[in-house]
């Protein structure tokens, strides 16, 4: 068959704006519609709902929202693996929790501390060398480990219907956030390519730093050291200091998300959450109220009441990884 | 005489890029043309010292460097005329130093305390009330305080040479931050009005807030704990914090921005860093190395070996207010 290939290339060229579907990943259901009209109606000139330029800002978490967060978030397997890196140089990490589960492989017992040992791990892998160096480190992580279930890269486990989002919002001179309970400079070092969105554009959890110039080279050292916790009330928190206006449109999976799509939702001006619910135990995972990671009940429970839009993987996306087409 | 406009209009309506002169309140010295000559450099692609466009980044000290810092910060007017507000509410401060000597006007003995008794006083007035009724505040004070000394509204004395440079290099694919020890929230409210630098591009000293739903609504409350110091090691910590990428370019006029510089120009590939030197008595202020407020020593000693430009306002400014003209 010949094929004219006029009409398609015209479409490739052509701005989202009129784009025959920006969001081709999503089912024609409510979820998808809501997000268009909201767009559509701040976008008209003219219109009581217009917003200008300045003020279009859409944050996103990541875990669970922009990316799979399960079994675990992928960051503790980063966590996970740098400790079995790092081994050879801790010989006490031997005999001592949570480092020996690890080592043995035993990753429930690991995170059987909670909170704690989590933190425990992040520091003991997370500091100590110069924000450089952990760049490099995340870099050289993301690139080749895979997710134990899928044998996929991380990045591959990105949700083709949410990057779609973000081009979109883009396309309509949104510009795009994260907001994540995950480590910021965790983040940076492939958020760009991944998602488009800049390191200035990224929210998360920190650690402190100091500036230090070692044989007369400047450099910024990581310190073990707790700095700010971007998760629940610190999501708005961390939006304030970072982005210093509040957003138009919030995008959420979990209760940690709470806070920010309310802190979104209750300015005046149209506004627009949406919660990611994962439904899909064939194609994803799912999930929500009984879940330890991306636990999400007080969410669904509110979220009609705040006239917040419910997204359910199972029935609103088509696709849900780029390579499953 | 009769005008043709016909060349002025094309000039306006093209890009600085192509313009004739993007620098026009600057002489024809050799900063301007550093200045110049660095951004062709970096923006002419197949050019070995091509910068890519997200890697565009400059930053800019706002006291000394964007406006005017002389008598003092304009942010301890503001200070001052806060504590002139709340004094009412205040009785105690008639007996307390150093509220008592600034309700005397007597601002040389209030400043005397030194560093502790200015956080004492910023405590005071930027703290106790929500971010949005902070805004509020500042919009209504930059809008009618003036100057002591030239009776102009303190966002009237920005320097037009670097209101210049912000554009050109906006014009050139830069995303232009501010990088100050002052108030990042002294500074949001105005800014983008201003400077043409939006919130999530301000980098600046804080205070710690928390998140609350106060009778259902929620709020973002401005607590009297410092949170973060931009000054000094502070800038290049806060630039990491912030936008996750060392600089391209960075702007200041004192020792508080040694740092800045040395991160900045300490990264490979092309690095500029200029300062602004404060030599013009008679059309501004001339102050450097015995200054109290911004004292310029360090840069000026070590400008020369580490490849910094040096501006003086004397000899480099043309104009040096945007109502000079």
């Amino acid at each position: 068959m010949k094929t004219n290939w006029t009409i398609p290339i015209a479409l490739l060229l052509s701005s989202s704006l009129y784009a025959a579907d920006p969001l081709p990943s999503w089912n024609n259901s409510a979820p998808k519609q809501a997000i268009t009209t909201f767009v559509e109606k701040v976008t008209t000139e003219g219109s009581p709902d217009f917003v200008p330029l300045p003020e279009r800002i859409a944050v996103f978490d990541n875990d669970g929202t922009l990316w799979a967060e399960q079994p675990m978030y992928f960051q503790a397997f980063f966590i996970f693996d740098r400790i079995k890196t790092l081994a050879p140089a801790h010989p006490e990490w031997a005999e001592k929790e949570p480092f020996a589960s690890v080592l043995k492989g035993d990753l429930k017992s690991a995170l059987a501390g909670g909170e704690k040992a989590l933190v425990e791990m992040a520091m003991a892998t997370h500091a100590g060398m110069t924000n450089e160096e952990f760049d490099k480190i995340i870099r050289d992580w993301i690139s080749t480990a895979r997710h134990p279930d899928t044998g996929r890269l991380y990045t591959e486990m990105i949700y083709q219907p949410m990057i779609e989002v973000l081009t979109y919002l883009r396309a309509n001179g949104f510009k795009t956030f994260i907001v994540s309970g995950g480590g910021i400079e965790f983040m940076r070092p492939w958020a760009e390519r991944v998602y488009g969105i800049p390191p200035e554009q990224i929210v998360g959890s920190s650690i402190k730093t100091k500036y230090e110039v070692r044989d007369g080279k400047p450099a910024i050292i990581r310190l073990p050291d707790l700095n700010f916790i971007d998760d629940k009330e610190g999501k708005p928190i961390g939006i304030h200091q970072h982005i210093g206006r509040r957003p138009r449109m919030a995008f959420g999976n979990s209760d940690g998300d709470f806070q920010m799509l309310e802190w979104t939702t209750s300015g005046s001006g149209p506004r627009f959450a949406m919660i990611i619910h994962h439904t899909d135990a064939v194609r994803e995972f799912a999930y929500d109220r009984q879940s330890h990671i991306g636990k999400l009940a007080k969410g669904l429970d509110q979220a009609p009441n705040l006239g917040w839009n419910i997204a359910s993987i199972k029935d609103d996306w088509k696709t849900i990884f780029p390579t499953d087409n």
